[in-house]
């Protein structure tokens, strides 16, 4: 029953552009607080920001077969996901796939797992957040499946989703909605520019926000 | 119940500046390896080494109202010291409340949860010291308290304490015991000087501070 | 009976300089997936890459006495690999043990526990590989022993062993084996020197490593 | 946006009643090795063995308010199964929410979090999974979702799926696979029937299985 | 600098044999959600339920002497609570110890590290809250302190506070809340008795609590 | 080169049955505090006690088929000790595995990863000390070795070591040390028996241990 799906759906590019402009913390607010990947997902190399379509990849416990067959269904400007069916910190990925994927125009990887070859993906600035970075091989032995819904650090990612990465983490935001949480965390950005310079100005956000009498109401002393 | 403490006192200034010129692991020595906060409290970047009065605030989890609070409460020079009332990994903090510290002359941030903005918190140049970089949002519905006792990652932090940080880690030394620790601290690192020099130069420890007789005398048997 | 050995055998400095070259993964692949550290092994500062012959010291939990006793057993261009005999996060190393190291010519420090003054460490281009950053003191009450076997980070290392160490972790290789295993490893990169052009070309890794076949043959269905 | 489902499907009784019968581990294999929760999720109690049809519940952190509104969604013979939206260790259930449970035939309780009143569940012979034991109380500010798709513990949970769990742990069955599992399972079981009395009677699995050509061509040898 | 305070005021015996009545989980409600001990803190048998005066002891890590020293000081009806002052999961505890304890009167044990002869302490019905069971025996080299304020799995315990532990974990009541503390638990569960009632018998929680219009004020839809 | 050795020498069986009736802790200090497994290693079930000959099986990450070539090693009086290459929490091990192990007269189990069937194996009265509990199969794809040392959960255990293991964890005995090690254990535990009655009498240990002198010496002060 292992597949690969070979038609998936994306976002609009300039939608993606949009989303990667914006940040994850800004994102992942913007969407209501979803969409966020477990915070041990880290970056192997820190600087990198971007958005990308979701190509999923589905991987039994140290076993990388399925990486391989996900390249050819790799798109310029996807990124790849990978999540093995039980936890593992192996290390799936190392430069050669690195150099693969770049060669296809992939935008980076994002595994719930562990990666080697670490300087190298820096000096490649290929952007890599993963669970663990570990040496630790694989093996080639059992099929898994390429874009099906699968769960990536605790977070739902359906093939054509967008990825939003950043130092932050990694944020997920459905395919369908993409759009539409981009013009909401547009506003937010809009918005958080004007209080940005008053808070630097020396402006509390006490007064900005207008907390004071809430903060009053809910019984806060000053003592 | 819950107060916002207006006033504290502080350690004097030249000792705050001479407990952050010896360093987290010195100050620890110094005062009998003690104040030490959890070392899973770690920069959000390299390279800052302070010492500051805290400013200490209790947060419910998942909750950053009491920061917007306790932002008003920061003298020039001081930290801001979080601790939530039960674990959380949630982020906090992010680059609009580091903007309105800053503007406050705030040195920095420890905080027993998560930050978010990083890249943002780096190029600012603003330290902090987390348990966690996450972008989880927060919400703005409970109270806490803002300078009253905390445990921060293990460790008693009142307000006014002087709170050493760096890249080892933090450390927190009683306002009372700041001058005295400050002395003992001065005198491990001068009478360091001397040791690295020699050590440096190809001295053995074992010659140095003469450990071969108890050495010998424990048991230790070269074969 | 805490002994310390006086004497141990060391892999020809060929051999250590060879497999320096060929990094952890490699090395760790090309002796069959073994001899890995375990993962939560990272270093200090990354950009190090280094193989040497460890001399290996058993100390107690929090007690670092035997690091000193130690330093006299360092050959120049040897690593010291510390294991603990019951887990333990304190901070047994610092400046001047590294400084003590440098001078005898020991290119590192590998040790299943904590170490501080990681600025300075850095400063000093002594790369460390730890389990931990803490500043956390150790005492100096109780023997262990020198150049025994011991078990670090989960892998034996035997006195005279060879450590690999980058970025991506520490790897083992036992000293009778170096020759051998270096040999492997080298095949493997001359091997992997010509796949890498041609994936970097676009040519994919299913056609390269003709798995098109074998995937078929277990089951995988293209939708 | 938070909604309630108030109408979900569910699978057969008879279906469940045999799932339940068969165990975790054999339905885990049964549907190819997928469906299990992680294993961090302990019974509070051992001893019970179940299934059900899950009621599931999006829960905001430390937030327990959308718990009272899924017992009103509860069936008899339904499993609640809880997730907060992002991770926490705080006690959402306790003998109250139990006592209320019961009332309406729910089995049991599957929750990515702390309870409470873990002697009271015992008592009540209420079974639950759980990622922590924990006496931390939540709050009641924010809404949540109730029959909604949620990941829990890692695992994709839809309403009306089927959930087993036991002492090893939970598994979740899709609903429209109950049937096509449930029949899996029990082939599994008699399958297992005749192998069991074998090897107690002490036939090895290397030859009721006839591992040993397959071992022997693999290149293992007996020293 | 290491003490022993040797007076140490307590808690009136009916309003700790009151709070034990009460329960961790209704206690720590009853304060205002603080003084909870972190959720690790687990029993090494269930079944105990307590409260009692702490005499507190501060050791140093993997170091078990100074709890020799806290033996005399113990009243009839205490409880010991260690904290290590860096973290340590040796095993300080075992039945030689306990039988000690229990010769005073003392009611139990609450260490943030380890213990051991766990098959003894159930035995002997000496409960035990504890972050570990581990055989891992300590040294007697160092001192440490009684009855001084200690950090004890994230919490503050002042010598006489009183403990109240069950299955659910530890909390600590500062002395001179205690009296309050237990007025505002009896409350809680005087009125918990009535509810408990109505939602046995099956009333929703969604009417007993009148949830039904703040939660549609919220938003919350039925579909 | 995957190898299975079919000759081991064993500890004399009264030395072993000796081993058992010490314990774990009481072994442990006898050796001087050496050959503890990671506390992380729990009893399945609690309440069995018993010391064997470990027959060892280094095994692949998440593929059990080396246990299955084990069995055969296996004599009336031995225990399997399994120690994966990477750190797994698979489960490895079940109740048709067990059924097989018990047919052999084999004493337990202790793995440094996940088992399954626990219910079973309670019944069954068959002890095993994992890592994990965890229903996650495993494959048999790759080849291992039975009877070489291997690290089980940060120890060293050779074939023929004696295992002896209790509630409270595994500890291994050197077979070659066996001997000597009873007979330190059995001393311990004659001189604990007098001193267990007088602490049980009420004597303090501060006076039965004569550490009065010894703490002033160091400084204590009582206040």
């Amino acid at each position: 029953m292992p597949i690969v799906r070979t038609k998936i759906e994306r976002a609009h590019a300039d939608v993606i552009e949009g989303l990667a402009a914006c940040g994850v913390a800004t994102v992942h607010e913007a969407q209501g607080r979803i969409g966020l990947l477990g915070a041990y997902m880290r970056p192997v190399w820190r600087g990198a920001r971007l958005a990308a379509s979701a190509v999923t990849v589905s991987v039994p416990p140290c076993d990388n077969w399925m990486i391989h067959v996900a390249v050819e269904q790799i798109h310029k400007g996807d990124i790849m996901v990978v999540a093995p069916t039980s936890p593992s910190d192996a290390g799936y990925f190392g430069d050669l796939l690195a150099g693969s994927l770049q060669a296809r125009g992939c935008k980076g990887l994002v595994i719930d797992a562990g990666v080697r070859d670490t300087a190298d993906l820096e000096e490649m600035k290929f952007p890599v957040w993963s669970k663990a970075i570990s040496a630790q091989g694989t093996v080639k032995e059992t099929l898994g499946d390429v874009n099906i819904p699968v769960v990536c650090a605790g977070a739902i990612v359906n093939p054509g989703d967008v990825i939003v990465a950043d130092d932050d983490g990694v944020c997920v935001v459905r395919r369908e909605d993409a759009a539409d949480v981009l013009k909401k965390a547009q506003a937010r950005i809009a918005n958080e520019g004007e209080k940005r310079e008053k808070l630097n100005s020396g402006v509390l956000g006490l007064d900005l926000y207008k907390m004071r009498e809430a903060l009053a109401a809910k019984g806060l002393k000053y003592v």
